[in-house]
């Protein structure tokens, strides 16, 4: 049994984390929450979101899980007005999602998700922690998208910085500690990122205004931040590119 | 003689209504009003379409016909400014349409009217009226876009809907008789239409909040909606997809 | 030494003016002021440009001058804010622009000026001067790109004329001498002007309500309006198309 109502923009918010890396994903579905991992097809990035019954209008659910094809979503999201509530009911009949979006009515087929296991979220031992404003993010971003494919986000115990190297020019993002909502770091440590999917994570991100940034040496970064007001919170992780000297 | 003035959001009305079925129309012009019937070159959809003295600000004419290019009215538009009114005069001598809007004045080319006749408007016996919101068949219309080229319309006594099937998913606007300004059926009624056409007409019905759509089984839909305020009237016929079982 | 620090709306106005006629450009900096001569590659168009000291929040410059890729200014102007001021530095041990904009940072290359030479300014004896408001001249330039590639710009002594003739249509801006902020004019001129390059200058005139036009017969006009508010001043020159009978 899965019976929700969820508001549009928190459906969006959703939404837009997951078909970030993916276009189909399973959703685990039980009485009290609702959660999807996924990782990209080139096994670059992964999602782990997790959202509490509090985030829905309505919840009400027994263990289960439905696979969704997130355009279809998307393309129900687009008939919403402000405001609007959708209804989501699991026909199990027929295996159909069935959603209301004021007067109009969705049938959706949902994907066979046997093919579709849950991956495993690494444990990573980060040893420096930025807590930042997420606009400040995107504005790094799109100073780098200028001169290079990859960003490079350092950490030192003075602050934090995103830098992008090209072959003429050179651009950098400085946010100094008093800049900073939180730092932990008490060595330099650096990793490199393809652009491409940093930049298209971090876009996801639509209703956080601070994003918590993990990182280490020529590692992974983790990336931890707020969905549906605080009923629910996602972690992004993407692998580094390993810098050629 | 043509000498009319008219306020541009008024001409944007009339032009949209015409221009989402053909290029180029003959506009036939009396001393009390001016009407337009046009097919579309497929020959699926017609328009009929008469306004009043009253809609113009201004307006002197004897009985005759101009051959206009609607897309350089179209262009004339885009000059004009939000309460701008436009002057169009009929210059005899040379055929042209000398067209001013604020400090611009345009000498337009007129289209030879010999080969566009006047089609004929089928009188049809459709046993089914709703009398809807426009803006609730749009929302239909964005909802159907997602899954199939074609839309089925369905009146009954207790309602009105607009259904649309695809492979997988299939989407419904169901508008009860409460949502309806009007309803006059007996039984069930329902024809299927090409998407495209039935999309861009109701588009096209840019001033009118409500249309009354006349119905019947497999049978063509006829769309009336009001033009400049109350001073037009429109009509829209659309020839139906007969469906194979 | 270039020491200067600029509010970015003066910034892009200076970038969109030059940038309309070449990708880099030549600045000659002095103690006092700022200036950018340039010619297109097509070598149909001039634009001459002089900005006073008055137009920066802070300016420090000895007599130098500094090979700009403009692309890389609109790249930074991008990640500009309203109010925002840009710093600009030139690091001249490493020939380097260093670019500032809120916490980001630039390092950008230069561009090697030993290929570009000053153009020589022609002086010309233009028997009309017109100004007139920009969005005039905008509004009949709109006008004329439905009907043709070219623009005739008329003076007489009662107004100021834009004309376009296409195939079958014409399109005319009239502007009667109490449309014009000036008019001196004793005998009718004309010419004949590319569309595309004289609708690229205008809509490059971002900041100056009105523009004062030089007009002979058969002859280039001369464009001058003010710069970030009146600390600065442009020309710019159009090469005419001469008519044939």
């Amino acid at each position: 049994m899965f019976n929700a109502k969820i508001r549009s923009e928190v459906l969006r918010e959703l939404t837009d984390v997951i078909s970030t890396l993916v276009d189909e994903a399973k959703f685990n579905i039980s009485p009290d929450s609702l959660s999807v991992k996924a990782v990209d097809p080139a096994h670059v990035a992964m999602v782990d979101l997790a959202v509490e019954k509090a985030a829905f209008e309505e919840y009400k659910a027994d263990e289960g899980e439905l696979g969704i094809d997130l355009d279809k979503i998307k393309e129900v999201l687009r008939l919403a007005r402000a405001g609007d509530v959708i209804d989501l009911v699991h026909d199990e009949d027929r295996n159909r999602l069935i959603v209301h979006v004021g007067n109009i009515t969705r049938q959706m087929s949902l994907v066979d998700t046997a093919g579709m296991s849950d991956p495993k979220v690494p444990s990573l031992d980060l040893p420096a922690k930025i807590v930042v404003r997420t606009d400040e993010v995107r504005q790094g971003i799109k100073a780098s998208e200028s001169v290079s494919d990859h960003i490079a986000l350092v950490a030192h115990s003075d602050g934090f910085e995103m830098v992008s190297e090209g072959d003429a020019d050179t651009v950098r993002l400085d946010l100094p500690k008093d800049l900073l909502d939180e730092i932990q770091c008490k060595e330099k440590v650096r990793s490199l990122f393809p652009l491409d999917y940093f930049s298209n994570m971090v876009k996801a991100i639509g209703g956080a205004s601070t994003v918590a940034i993990y990182l280490g040496n020529d590692y992974p970064v983790r990336m931890e931040f707020s969905l549906a007001g605080d009923s629910g919170r996602a972690t992004y992780l993407l692998a580094p590119r390993i810098e050629s000297d």
